[in-house]
């Protein structure tokens, strides 16, 4: 049995529920972060912390992944939207280890929800709600990463794109245009200016083998930033407007995303990206964001 | 107490929830409309009705004004969002009826609002949840009618415009823009094209003397075509683009909804609009609204 934290009580996830006045029900008004855990390598380690059932069990425990980057966008976004969050960064952070020990969590992702709260006039937000919750994290199957994407553009500008809101109206109305033309994802321009996927950022290695990704008017992803910080040495990243007709030409693209890490795209609007399988790039950063978490469990346990 | 109506299930109003894997929480995902009920007049034909406490009551209670045109846009609008309605019309019609008669209802709005339902990977809708509410509405104070509303524009287009989604997002991000400034609402428009309020639609009496509303990328006010139809004879109003220029330089503004009736708009953007009081044609059409509400009380009742 898991459990939901909701404004500092813990509730059987199954039971977990907002009164039907909350503003994310009323109005669609929320922010959101979701990160993941990873899951401790058996190593010496942890045989030496070993000195009974709980300390067996506490390194067993899952360790968040670059919390940091995701409670500053998540305090980033809950400014933008005007809504406090109830916790400090320090207080959240100790209330997230706490999650994580009450529900036992190794590999799940953690998703953060702050609502507008409960509005008397179903309009201006008073108090917000802050819900806390586990999620089995459900990559893409194998396939994908050695297959690559299909996707198709659709014109679109997420509203407040730095800020991480619940607003998926534009990529949820075209789940069923994907399904009926047997696509895996829909990427964003505006009047031919690249910008995001629905829930994941977009990377090109353009035919100058440089780099790329759009530095405006999307959400500033944290598999993004770790990409960036990844491809530094070799690669010089460039952060630059991209259009759709660049991106066709383009020698590889993929997608970051924390569910997904990185995914190469394929196939843009029928058309193959380079060689039409995924490029010697894309696989070589998927190899150092993998070596990353590993070597970040590995080093936060030993 | 009242009740709220969740699937089929009366609940006490303060115990209406939805568990948080709902659609609308995890993605702002879902529709609504809101229709007002009118209070039956006092009528010979009501004491003709009274034989006995409970044909007294359910002669007090309001009734649905112009429902079928509220359900027929609720019903669109859900379709917009690949979402079914769990009832047909006429099953709807027949649950508002019973949700007055169990809540006394006499001149409440009732909120019917329907999510993309409990999503196993928080993103795909699967069955929708339907809640019927009851709510007191408050209207604008009495010295807004006779002052008029004082507004702003901003650019911005609603998602979907024709769908009555609970997608909020940039309204309530700009209440604290509005009460800075001592304002009443936000005017959007596109391009330096009006469109809409985050809640009601826009009318102008242009120099021409012709009264105009936007046709496009607006929603499809009740309110709106209501007014329409009243100002067809004397009025012959006009569906067409409308610039933000030419709207300061209208002789009157207003705006309609639900909710408020039909308001005077006497700034925008700090300029006054015509004298700068609520004029002539507007005052005849809150008349006229007025009277067919009364009216259509009497004739459902008598």
């Amino acid at each position: 049995m898991t459990y939901t934290w909701i404004n500092g009580n813990y509730v059987e996830s199954a039971q977990a529920s907002l009164g039907v006045d909350d503003l994310a029900i009323q109005r669609g008004y929320g922010v959101f972060d979701f990160f993941s855990l990873r899951r401790p390598k058996p190593s010496l380690s942890a045989e030496v912390h070993s000195q009974g059932p709980m300390a067996t069990a506490r390194c067993r425990q899952g360790i968040p992944f670059l919390l940091p980057w995701y409670l500053d966008r998540f305090f980033h976004s809950a400014q933008a939207l005007n809504l406090e969050v109830p916790l400090s960064k320090s207080e959240l952070t100790a209330v997230i280890q706490e999650f994580i020990d009450k529900n036992q969590l190794v590999d799940e992702g953690i998703k953060m929800i702050l609502t507008g709260g409960y509005s008397p006039d179903s309009y201006t937000p008073l108090e917000p709600n802050l819900v806390i919750s586990a999620h089995k994290i459900n990559f893409p199957a194998k396939e994908k990463y050695e297959q690559g994407f299909k996707v198709m553009t659709h014109e679109y500008q997420r509203e407040s794109p730095a800020a991480k809101s619940i607003n998926y109206l534009q990529g949820i109305q075209l789940i069923p245009v994907l399904k009926a033309r047997g696509l895996d994802d829909v990427l964003y321009h505006w009047g031919g200016v690249v910008t995001e996927f629905p829930r994941s950022n977009i990377f090109m290695v353009d035919q100058q083998h440089q780099l790329v990704t759009p530095g405006i008017n999307v959400l500033a992803g944290i598999t993004r930033k770790t990409v960036l910080y990844l491809a530094k040495e070799n690669y010089s990243p460039t952060l630059r407007d991209l259009t759709v007709s660049e991106l066709k030409q383009a020698k590889e693209v993929f997608l970051t995303s924390t569910t997904k890490g990185i995914v190469p795209v394929c196939v843009i609007d029928g058309h193959p990206v380079g060689d039409g399988v995924p490029g010697v790039v894309t696989k070589h950063l998927a190899q150092l964001l993998g070596d990353l978490a590993e070597d970040f469990s590995m080093r936060l346990e030993g």
